[in-house]
């Protein structure tokens, strides 16, 4: 265990040492340990218990409960570790697409990636809006 | 920029940093910074962004495409990052709870917390399948 | 039973009608009832259903798995019957909305209703772009 | 316009029917319809606003908002919709699948079908706790 458990390389890349063991191949048992059988039943099992928790997350932030969104967002980001390991990657592939980003252009750039595209929908919108306008 | 952009330390808390300083309180300007503007349009947005990258990382899950899933998931840790700040948390929050479940009782226990909930509501359902199988 | 099982209205006023005898003030039984015991257990549960069941029906479309979808599809509309239910609404309100949308100005407006707000986000983020291409 | 504009046959089904106009092949235009639009990105973009649509369910739900919990659940099924149509479904198949279920066995057995996999499945988790118990 970390002195300082907040330090999120120790604890995620920890977290993810931790979820390798629990691999079928690695000799994790699936009667033992919930990473074992979450790995063991595959893609889609896992997947839907990142999008269980993200609603989870959701409705813990609508009543605002501090608790709860730190308890929520932890199984979030528990199950993207074990996403990760299932997909044969790891938190710092992650980690270092934030600071890729961050390096890129600043902050905003990786937001403006998705939302340069979403002007392109809106121009296309926008002409059903003038053909509507013009009934 | 950090020599180790995969230290996660850094680069959670580094860019939760940045979005403090893009809070309309300490004078982040909607009209120029992404996340100035997620923030001042306030909680369902924010939230809703973190269940659309939920489903972004599912599917690209789905398709088994490991660059976009590093991608989608690099989106979804980042508006978790600023659903936290809205919130007045931090990533080392959410870091020091996934620590203390490690430390508490391996990794599994946490797991268990739901588990057991879910056991008590088989059993519940175990009984409409003893009531069906009479009939 | 309906002869035409494929009339909505009789099929879905029929499950609403059936979900309000499993009401817990209606003597619905937690013990015996699914609905009965979701409806007991509130809001949140669920809420977290029509979450889970619209990401198995995501999951099912990425298979492109057609008896999945149909499966998924029939999961995710019966929950969204229970939430209906529990907030003093039937299938015929979000039906009457469907229509009116229909009715007011084609099938698109409703949909324009919601791009008309992307746009101007996108013209928000237009200035991004714009002060970052003038960097 | 339909009289009875809460008549779900009617309302599903014309739905339905003028989504088929808006098939690319159908000669739906993506620049002057939002649904030959979506249809024309394809699986992604469709699957993807039935997740979000369903992230808005569950925040109108939190916030018991009951106008907004059937205007965003008249969003939800009408991409429901889109996504049949994509897949060369209609939304009687679904309709037919939620009257089957009720004819086989009553309202619940379609959810006990989950629930004795979660049994399964609890089963499993049992041994963990009994594991952890003798520790």
């Amino acid at each position: 265990m970390s002195i300082d458990s907040t330090n999120s390389t120790d604890t995620l890349a920890r977290l993810a040492e931790v979820i390798a063991t629990r691999r079928p191949a690695a000799g994790g048992d699936p009667e033992k340990s919930y990473v074992a059988r979450l790995l063991s039943k595959g893609c889609d099992a896992i997947l839907k218990k990142v999008g269980e928790e993200a609603t989870e997350v959701v409705m813990a932030g609508k009543d605002a409960d501090r608790d709860r969104i730190v308890g929520e967002m932890a199984d979030l980001w528990f199950h993207c570790l074990v996403a990760l390991d299932y997909f044969g990657l790891q938190p710092k592939d992650v980690l270092a697409e934030l600071s890729r980003r961050e390096g890129l252009s600043g902050l905003e750039e990786f937001a403006l990636r998705k939302a340069v595209g979403r002007e392109a929908q809106s121009d296309a919108l926008l002409s059903v809006v003038s053909v509507k306008g013009e009934r």
